[in-house]
């Protein structure tokens, strides 16, 4: 179970005000002094904030995101159901769990309140933040603070905004959900929700996180002993699994927030937004991904003024960032040591640990 | 309405036996005295074996599949519901509509059965057959009859055989099929057919037949009066409008039926059968498909002795080969002027239209 803080009032970008607002999150690491060494990880879709648990190798002592010479915090998102305010919560003002009445969030809202989190637990500035997919939309909006509370940024496998193409993909996710009967509009009986739904939408989302290499060469036209094509069993699989971990009303309501995404934010454009980010920044960008195509971070770093552009040639799609963890790990680890290490006021920069 | 073919008894490659068989096909212009001018279209998943409305640039008088010179046919897919046995079709030995219980054919099942039909038509000989997507299977399958039989072949936007990535994605819309509760295996009653899953397992579809490029030059981030982005009611839209021309247990049966394709046939490897396949051949690949990707084409292509690879660059994903129809029309054109219509025994050769 994650720690949980609790902010008794919150007030999202469209005016819509959250009382009791939980916030699910892990930390590892110390705080210095100075409350200067923090990474902030963000989270994928279906991911906990139990960061350690799902980026094993980028997470821990020595790691790229060090947790003897950093405080690493990850932060559970608005409308996930581990730990934060979800469509689970009960609504304070009717007794009764949110479902899809909780007002909508966006990143910015989620980044928002996890900057209070940081707040309430020290940190002064984020030395820096980092996440792929959902997770590199939060470390983007983080970086919109400034250089004065952010010293530089990690966004992984995602864009300046939400595409078109993936704003597609999440909505046939979310019409398979609407299209389960149990869905009722999203205020379902907490003992019976969506779950075929969820489990579709799953197994749609778990191809366009692949490739076609990658099943390829994992599949082939392999067949299991029920008869099925290896391919086929595996979606299965997978469909099944969220159901065990997840909840329908939260899957829409993310999938709505991921939407939100878009760096064109208070009456700028979206060009006008990068280009006023001067913090250092590793657009790290996987060629295999169908969702969040290499373009897209080719362009994102064009935009920004101080960013530099890894690419990750593994053939999983846009899984790779949680697949070629070691791979991933030394491309951070690298750039911290370049960029981050000397900027802390503590003892971070070790220089056994930056010769990578 | 198509024209429709009755064949008393067919027997499956699986040994099941149908009786009663209905085709559906349409036909224009006119077989030579020879029966040797036969241009076979195949279609794709959901198309009509009306070839002429949804490839109205490339079927007609002068046009690559040219109605004045040569006898173009088009026959429905077994298993798909305009004319052809279907899940529709009322089973003879019940006297109750199939359902999930039509044996499963494969795509040789259905060349084969289309081969009864042109017999039946007086075709001797096929000048070339061609198709996209699931059509381009079928143009596959009808070269490994010979050069006695088929002239030449072009297939569009399809591999060697049904890829594990093309698979996933066909399980997944079809499990969006099994989790709407109406399916009930397959043996819903036909005034309740699941078109909740259905109208999904299209949504989904056709986020994959288009790319990431198309979705952003043509939608970017607008949103519809109803605050939707326009991403998502185009794709709702397209969900609907399937509903209203075909049938869930058809489109299961037809994406069983792509997943068949396979051409290592006969206890030979694929590349063994493939290069037994002398025919000129014209492989026609999309640069943005990411159902089927250019490298499936170039691998078919590399692997048949006697193709040659056409490019389209269009943006459109693997929807191109029935958007950018001009283009292939001239592709088609071209290759047909230069390897098929010398070989027709009648008065094909045109020397003025073959100026391409």
């Amino acid at each position: 179970m994650p720690r949980i803080s609790i902010i008794p009032s919150f007030e999202l970008d469209s005016g819509a005000v959250l009382e009791d607002v939980s916030i699910g999150f892990e930390r590892w690491g110390e705080l210095n002094d100075a409350g200067t060494n923090a990474i902030v990880i963000g989270h994928s879709l279906t991911s906990s904030p139990n960061a350690k648990s799902w980026w094993s190798s980028c997470v821990g002592p020595g790691k790229a995101l060090d947790t003897d010479k950093y405080f690493v915090v990850c932060a559970n998102v608005i409308g996930s159901p581990y730990g934060s305010i979800s469509p689970l919560s009960i609504n304070p003002s009717t007794g009764k769990t949110y479902g899809a009445t909780l007002p909508q969030a966006t990143v910015r809202d989620t980044v928002r309140l996890h900057k209070l989190l940081l707040d309430s637990l020290g940190v002064k500035k984020i030395a820096f933040a980092i996440g792929g997919s959902m997770g590199g939309m939060q470390a983007l909006q983080w970086a919109l603070y400034g250089p004065d509370y952010i010293h530089g940024f990690v966004p992984i496998a995602v864009g300046a905004h939400h595409s078109p193409w993936c704003i597609g993909w999440s909505e046939a996710q979310r019409q398979a959900i609407y299209a389960d009967p149990n869905w009722k509009n999203g205020t379902y009986a907490p003992n019976a929700p969506p779950m075929d739904g969820l489990a579709v939408a799953r197994m749609m989302a778990m191809v366009s996180y692949r490739s076609f290499s990658s099943f390829d060469s994992r599949f082939g036209r392999t067949r299991h002993p029920s008869g099925s094509f290896n391919a086929e069993t595996w979606i299965q699989h997978h469909g099944q699994q969220l159901v065990n971990r997840f909840d329908p009303a939260c899957y829409v309501y993310l999938t709505h927030l991921m939407d939100t995404h878009d760096m064109a934010q208070g009456g700028k454009s979206l060009h006008a937004t990068l280009s006023s980010i001067t913090q250092p920044a590793l657009v790290v960008g996987i060629r295999s991904d169908v969702l969040y195509p290499l373009e897209e971070q080719k362009e994102l770093c064009d935009a920004l003024p101080n960013a530099e552009l890894a690419i990750m040639e593994g053939p999983h799609g846009h899984d790779t960032f949680l697949i070629d963890q070691d791979e991933l790990n030394d491309i951070v680890l690298q750039w911290r040591c370049q960029h981050i290490d000397g900027l802390i006021d503590s003892q971070v920069s070790d220089e056994v640990n930056c010769i990578v």
